[in-house]
């Protein structure tokens, strides 16, 4: 399994997100549109989730909410471009920080062994940015590639 | 009449306008939200508009097309929100840089003697904020924001 690459240069408001899989790009684009598998794949392990929306086609919209102890953290978007098996840019905002919206730009490029996914996201600021890192973003990124690449062992 | 304010800070990906018009919050909402209006204003005066779609509401979609001798220039987005006298977050691609897209927050604030637009335009890189800028963007915000405030001057 190859490990994710998260890339968030200092000074700027970018993150970039990197890993492959041994799937296809239809594979893995099957999971990550699937409203019903949105649970089982995006975000910490630890944390219960409930999806309210996903409509992952242009035009369409998301909400889902996580819950810990502390209590819950919403998160909701709009997709700006759906291209099944290759592309989806969207906008991304965690409700305790409203007007904080970011946009996310994933591909999915086939290579010899598998897919190359490749999410990047722009924040508002840099400071939004850099708050975003504190709050334990690798651990997020980190538990989803790895519960996509599960899936994707679970469902060939 | 004040005037306009553009800031674009080397080596970021942002741009910022500002602009104060002797109006209500509510008075410039209505123009800039108005499907009937949008070829009234939107863009630099010399160019021929056409509206497909403008939805101005959370969840919505617009696509307009500018047309000059040399072609045309079609741009598209998606309303991630829409508060109405106070806030619109919007996706943003011009087509003939497809994937190339961005975010704009725009916020209405009530001022002793107005209104105060402000708006935010976050773009995917450095690189295609510098190539927007040096595709005239200054030309077309500025006519936009001057032919804001006739529209109001005209309304009232």
């Amino acid at each position: 399994m190859t490990g994710t690459v998260i890339n968030a240069p200092a000074g700027t408001p970018f993150v970039e997100v990197t890993r492959e899989f041994a799937a296809t790009p239809a594979q893995l684009f099957k999971i990550v549109s699937d409203r019903d598998l949105v649970t089982e794949w995006l975000g910490p392990r630890e944390l219960d989730a409930t999806v309210e929306e996903y409509d992952a086609r242009t035009g369409g919209a998301y909400r889902y909410i996580h819950r810990d102890e502390a209590g819950e953290y919403a998160f909701r978007g709009v997709f700006h471009t759906v291209e099944p098996d290759k592309l989806i840019i969207q906008t991304f905002e965690f409700e305790g920080a409203p007007g904080q919206v970011c946009i996310e730009k994933m591909t999915l490029e086939p290579t010899a062994t598998g897919v190359r996914f490749h999410q990047q996201s722009v924040f508002p600021s840099v400071e939004s940015r850099d708050q975003f890192i504190e709050s334990g973003m690798e651990h997020g990124i980190n538990d989803s590639m790895d519960r996509l690449a599960e899936l994707l062992a679970k469902e060939s």
